[in-house]
């Protein structure tokens, strides 16, 4: 199989199994599960439980740790959460992602609150259920490890803090700095992407220099993807992007290419894509499926 | 000391114990911190970590349970952050609670979804936090059945599934039945009290059949408190209650004194407090405070 055929196998695979942690639709609660279902079926790249699996690779056969599949699942439905809630017209007042209507504009704005309460909280369910294979201190203590992380990364000292961050500086000038700028990336992108590679490592039974190893590795990810991200609204074309580009510009919103110029920002995604590709070269393990998948994920077009 | 005395004392021990779960407002999260900050200090009975604790010491000596003051600092977060969403204006639009004005009418309405989302993030983590008290098995199974209630009655299948009906029969008449009625009861209110009883008790090391029993006892002490409910916003005087009474009748809401008439409901209520009361009387460590608590919980006048 060549990249593309494994990232597509891949990809159908973390579907089939997300969908299986999936509430059912029924009984008196049946709207908000409706509307928790329809935002994680939305599609999407389901790039955080992929990174998970595959960093749990780089330390033993990923099939054999059992809590991962709960840890993926519960992953994705933080992430999606996120989404639901910075759509809400109280925040970025979203109608549309991914070409289909936010949830806010299908089930009305107070459901989709619920929705991203009820996602947030099944989340930890499901991360919590993992309890249920643990058969040894050792596998009980992986697993409240891979809560901790899960817990502080989307948290207010990970995503959270990133989106109060992100809110503030709407309004508040002081906060148009290079330090809360990458603070905002740092927080708001590159912990989710933490809490991916972390808590894969930590299930697979890495030590903590591995483990510290992989926060580090997946920090220069989350950066990279931004400044990209910056890059591309300058170069990109909107046919390929898909939204008008210059939109940064126009929203005086502060971006990375904005203070250090494009030549600089290209420069520095190369050097920290290569860190962060350094790091996973260090693992006696290797994983070039993760490798190419982190240099695609940095070095895309859209 | 009496109950008042007691009850005074005990609340005050919470109230700084919770205190020293709270994070500092500092850094780039300051805001969203402030902000579930100011919701969870914002008063109250502190029914639930309450009813926590004395639950456990039904078991055993309480205070040697390390993982309690976790579980009850959750708890409260929970709660408060369920507060904060109910408030929103596209969800019940309250301006005031106990005489303050609402996190959103004092932090904007973004900053208020941040932190509830916060709070609900936060109590995971502050729960997940006792597995670092864990040095047995036995811990380590008690703390991840905490975990598991927690999260169940707080979800989807709890808490968040009595608000989504709650929320569906503002517009969806076929939902004003009795059915519907208990349900949301039984969500809405009960099941974050059966989560402070059942963890107090799982946690205090109680078997399965105690931990039912005490699931059922507060499923009683959560019906009977919202009949009571019900039958203050008929009986009461608005000058004792601080809220205008009759405000059921005039908001066309589904109650169980206008199923059932006032004398039925007084009725009920007695009969479901005398079940409440005898499953409490049934433990051999009887908890004479608690039982009292129960009863003026549902014999109260405002």
């Amino acid at each position: 199989m060549n990249f593309k055929e494994e990232l597509s196998y891949k990809t159908e695979r973390i579907e089939a199994s997300l969908a299986r942690f999936l509430p059912p639709e029924e009984g008196y609660q049946k709207t908000v599960v409706q509307a928790m279902n329809y935002s994680v079926t939305a599609g999407g790249k389901r790039l955080r439980p992929m990174l998970m699996e595959e960093s749990a690779s780089l330390f033993c056969d990923e099939k054999e740790v059992k809590a991962l599949p709960f840890f993926m699942a519960a992953l994705e439905m933080i992430h999606t959460y996120s989404l639901v809630h910075d759509d809400l017209p109280s925040m970025d007042n979203d109608e549309y992602r991914r070409g289909r209507k936010t949830t806010h504009v299908v089930y009305g704005e107070g459901m989709a609150v619920l929705a991203g309460d009820g996602l947030l909280n099944y989340a930890f369910e499901t991360a919590s259920a993992a309890f249920a294979e643990a058969a040894s201190v050792e596998d009980y203590r992986r697993t409240a490890s891979a809560l901790r992380i899960l817990g502080r990364k989307a948290g207010i000292y990970g995503m959270i803090g990133g989106q109060c961050a992100d809110l503030k500086a709407e309004t508040d000038s002081g906060l148009i700095t290079e330090e809360a700028l990458l603070f905002i990336h740092e927080h708001k992108t590159a912990a989710l992407i933490q809490a991916a590679m972390m808590i894969g490592a930590v299930l697979a039974g890495a030590g903590q220099a591995d483990v510290d190893k992989l926060e580090k590795c997946a920090y220069d990810i989350g950066i990279a993807f931004q400044i990209q991200d910056d890059i591309l609204d300058v170069t990109g074309s909107q046919e390929v992007l898909g939204k008008p580009i210059g939109s940064d510009e126009k929203n005086h919103k502060l971006t990375y290419v904005a203070m250090h110029g494009l030549e600089q920002a290209k420069k520095d995604t190369a050097r920290i894509s290569d860190e962060a590709a350094g790091i996973l070269e260090s693992f006696p393990r290797r994983n070039l499926f993760l490798e190419e998948l982190v240099r695609q994920l940095i070095y895309r077009e859209k």
